[in-house]
């Protein structure tokens, strides 16, 4: 589970491909092995003891669902691997959690890895843990990086029977992963939105400096956003598309609308990133509507003042011969004329709308 | 129906696909259930009491129009689902309002879901409402969040005979519905041009800070109309290309001019944009446009009296011996010289051009 | 015959499709209907009293061009289009003047709508005007808004028996009409590019504010004309693209060239688009420039006679014990200490690249 | 052959097509016609005096290529044209220079029309000749608009054996004289490059107003270049994949190369374009950089002393009771406080990092 | 070894395709050939005294790895060339390290060349190094322009028998190289971000003039990594798309990993490109904040004084008749008018927000 701005470059150079290298954060909670298996009559919740026993068929019509929380433990991922009869690249894949979403078709089995987004309320941030499914006929095999993931609702209906996944084979159950996942997507773009939505809202009323840098990293999450929306729909699309007898024709219509939400979460994703420029656009035209009110408060006070304060000048000089300085009059004249060059100023001021 | 800047996120997360959960604001109106049945000879519109008989096959040429407004009664939507013989993802998809628009083809029906637009002139906003349409041999259904609709055209057309409406079958029904709905985009599109050049003649006139915020607007309004029109543009382009057997030659035809249609409305919301685009182009010059006037005033301003100022300053230092402050010429010939030196000021500043 | 900047969204809303309405401007004089029909040794030029003669086969080899200036009168058309055996979707865009050019094969005879453009220079506008064209076997039909048109070359062409026209079949006819049309597009694109060049001089020489509103101005009409021109690309690629009978072998190879030459159109058009960005870049830049000139000289100014006035206020005051005031030669001392000053200044600024 | 800036628009509206128009510079040599006729064994150059004879077929294997420099003598380029067999509009776009590069497969004969460009270092220009190939068996005529071409080499090694230019068929030829233009290419974009990097350097040390010209000179030059290397490749993409019998398996491999150079072409052009934007950036920001030095230079020295003369000027006041004039202590204490008030300010400024 | 800003253009103008020319830095070590075969079972190394036996064919199942570190020789990469038999093409562009990255397909033999990327930590740049590839039916032969590779791994892999390689064919060898080039791309792109990263934490803090120019090298160098992406996911894709039946079915599911490399390669470097127009941007708004600060400054002082300088230039004013100037109260109270005016020009301030 990693914060999406900090993951994006894998690290296998030097290493023979298919070298099992567990890439992501180190854990220390031990790694999770669980099993559901189910038909429309029956459900058996276990851990197997012995990885071996799920390799055996699967009687008719039933579906079995291994789920492992946690791939750092290498050795494990590689038995579960050799017992659901997997490609060692597969394995490698699996354990990198620098993958980019995908869907391989192997023959008899296909590979699909792709990323469960989580928003962080309190970070305000997004994580991203690599989900992996292996769908063999009759057998789903996910693999996650740690424990807790979106599918809590999946099982449930497993267990109740509701919904129609109990009736339904093991590609059904391949798409609600994915399906829950997706849907889960929704629900950081809504954070997201919200996001978008106060600092608008704070924008328009005033902009700071501080805003910029929020402005910046919310163009920097929606760039990270977009590279993890996009492949989505392409792998959600070559799920649509794939050839796979896997796949069964009632399975297919709901990968149709599978499609249609990785779309809608592209086309979102798209319209924060114009949001995002939008706002950069506003940020800087009130960063220059400020500049120039304190432009003009500068320039009303100084042309007022300025030429004021030069007349006061020119009678502080101490020529003895300048005949205005006897009169009686003279002081409250000038005083007037000053009063008249700034009256002036100002309606100069007001007829520009400086005022 | 919704306003279409507050419309970007479904949230169906944690429910099995199919479930049907009314998403878009809940309704207090009951909904109306109503048929229009028609063939060349005849127009019969009546409330059916019982969903079944919506079931009953039309006989030869005529068609039927089931039509519901308000889709918030869950049940009720899903026995007329169950009537209509559609698939539990196509119901979800009718009551969840924030559908990406698209058309589907399940063999022996179409389902098409799209937004109909108004422009809602007291507030200046544009308000998106779904529809929904089965597409059957004979018949078509409407599925609407709201009563009012812009169909009162075809309704009129129907009952009267005029055009060809009557005569053609259900595809041809189908067409005219969205033929309608997007010729309603042009409505829409012709008020949005109309703010444009109203701004646009303002903003050349003379541009306020508040501006800035009506062109922030403008441009995310047509950010969202942009998301609404090119799967508009998609609907109809696959409409158009379908090679389903419920569309007949004749209407073929039609909707050949529906696309070019929607390909127009697309190509008009492309120029909004950038006229959006340009209008903040101008406001911001603008913007630098009026500082420069005020840096001007002021450079003016401080250049002609701050040379001024200094000499008044020299003849009023208190030094025993400046022999020019005995002088009797000394003080008109001072002020011969400050005038020359303003003249010479303002000389330059019209060679500048800044006079 | 419009402004193409006022022509942007045509408004059929609620009205059945097929619909004949005009849609343009009205016009008071009577539509003219001409004919031209030749062959290799004869032509006749003719007002036909009656349409139905226009229904008539042609004979062997001979073309017929018809030609209706002014689509005003609906029922002109209709009976036109009655004579001519067309669809009524393809009367209701002959007479509404918005469409977007395009071409559609309806079997036994094509339909091709697009816009020739004028340059009125007295406005220095572009004006705009729809013509449509039928091309059945031995016929071609053209239908314009109004009388004035780009073809009185193909006229005399036919006329005198020129180049090559009297032998070719009437899909030449109509590839000459289309050629024409694009031929006058780069003559509205030389106009054009003479502005361009000339506001490029005027912007280098000095840029005004007015200056702004002619960029903003000439980068609407780029965006219109590129409204006109993709499509018309298109057109010329189908048209050459197309598979219909109607036209000849010896045709198509002037189609190539005439799409090469819509290609260009485009290319053109794209280009002035870009050179329209670079010069609001110019005009930003100078604005820059301009402001930076006007704060130099106002800092020159400031920073020169600031410090200076400071000193000569030291010894405006009026403190009793102030032994420099005594001193005879504490006057020129402070001149040519304010000499040094400034031209410490004049140095610094030099040294700055500011003067 | 003409600036690149120069060449966007042909004027040929209101001629037939197929109409020989020279278009470019009126030249006031005489074209001349060469030919060169070569095989393994043999080379032979003359300079015909029949046209007639340039229509006799080839000997086995042997290679005619004919060359006209000068394309301005319509009569003359008519009778090659009907020597070589080539249709009208071909030859009307040999003769119009105003042509976007393009093949054209007439079956028995290719024709290709593209760009020489030439680097003018005294200008600074780029200039680009139109050159026409027309590719037959065993011959390939090439027109050119004036003396002096790239081709030179080409000649050398026909006549010396050089290469394999001897051994192949008549189109490695063309292959040949294609790839020599497209080799030179990259000499212009080596001059540019070097503006370019020279641009750079001035840029970053200092940027003048001039500077602005440039670049927007510039950017210019490269959206010249680009609408010129685009089509280009597009030729070469066109003669790699063309299925044209003319071309045998031996050259196909070089057009494959021909292909990669013109897609480096493409790549360079994009990636100077890039660099141009950039350096638009860097201007705007060096502008605006110079600006805040100069603001700050003014503020320090407003701010330093605006204070200071205040206090002066409060002592240059003549109150007849103010206790601290009469002190003798009052003029050294004021000059004290106001270097306390100067050293604050440049404290507070050193704080800022303004200083 | 080229530093990737400065490789851009060819140079083979005027020299016959195919001609060998050495493009790049001049070395003067000599060229070292070494070989490596080996089976399951054996491994041997040797460096070949003759060039003709490494035309001799291979044994059952053994690969031959043959490397030339040095490709200025033209004539041993000659003689390896022949020994090899590949077409002159491919030596030509063997030795020409301006190419771009391909993959062709001569039937008998592929042909590969791309780009090795290495960091230089010092100079902070990152440089080039073009490998080619030939890849027959048990033989890989590979050109380099110089010692030092990122292929140590793959060497001792092969030495002790580890991962899969020694039991896999030639094309897999192939692969095996290709993806140590792109891992090592990784290396490159994490040294960026890196660089990214911290430049983006410095800009946040502070930015100066000089980041300007950093993040306009970055700029440049995402401009590069960009131009040897792309291709390299071409090349990529092309490989693993190949029909070619040197590419065993063992190999093609290793080549799409490759691929998702390639792609993910070039999204990270389209994510760079978007940091570093998101600094550019952040730069150009600190600029302007700071502004607004020094104008700031620069308007508080200047406001407040300049009034108060006004009031004191009055009194100092010598007219005779100034009643207020003989009142015992008249200093104080001016003073204390001082103090209220700049007083109020705070609170302003402050209800502005600018303090």
């Amino acid at each position: 589970m990693t914060d999406i701005r900090k993951e994006t470059i894998p690290r296998t150079a030097n290493l023979p491909p298919g070298t099992l290298v567990h890439i992501g954060q180190r854990r220390i909670e031990a790694p999770v092995l669980s099993v559901i298996e189910y038909d429309p009559q029956h459900v058996r919740e276990y851990q197997p003891a012995d990885m071996e026993e799920l390799a055996q068929p699967q009687k008719n019509g039933a579906v079995r669902w291994v789920n492992l929380d946690g791939i750092h433990d290498l050795e494990q991922v590689e038995r579960l691997g050799a017992a659901m009869g997997v490609h060692p690249l597969v394995l490698e894949d699996i354990v990198n959690t620098s993958q980019r979403p995908k869907l391989e078709d192997y023959g008899d089995y296909l590979f699909l890895v792709f990323k469960m987004l989580y928003y962080n309320a309190d970070e305000n941030t997004i994580l991203a843990e690599q989900v992996s499914l292996i769908l063999r006929q009759g057998v789903v095999a996910s693999f996650q990086e740690a424990p807790g993931d979106v599918f809590g609702a999946i099982r449930d209906r497993i267990r109740t029977g509701g919904g129609r996944i109990r009736t339904m084979p093991a590609d059904y159950l391949a798409y609600a992963l994915l399906d829950a996942v997706v849907d889960n997507y929704f629900v950081v773009l809504e954070h997201f939105a919200e996001n978008i939505e106060l600092l608008e809202d704070r924008l328009i009323e005033e902009s700071t400096p501080e805003m910029l840098e929020e402005i910046y990293v919310l163009k920097r999450e929606t760039s990270f956003l977009r590279k993890a929306a996009w492949p989505m729909r392409e792998l959600a699309g070559a799920f649509d598309r794939t050839a796979s007898a896997l796949l069964s024709q009632g399975t297919r219509v709901y990968l149709r609308d599978l499609y249609d939400h990785a779309v809608q979460v592209v086309d979102t994703v798209e319209l924060f990133r114009e949001s995002a420029s939008g706002m950069l656009d506003v940020y800087l035209s009130n960063a220059s509507n400020r500049m120039n009110e304190v432009m003009k408060v500068l320039t009303i006070i100084a042309t007022i003042f300025i030429p004021l304060t030069f007349i006061a000048g020119v009678y502080g000089m101490n020529f003895r011969h300048m005949p205005e300085l006897d009169e009686p009059w003279a002081y409250p004249v000038t005083l007037t004329v000053m009063a008249a060059v700034a009256a002036g100023m100002l309606m100069y001021f007001r007829k520009k709308r400086w005022l």
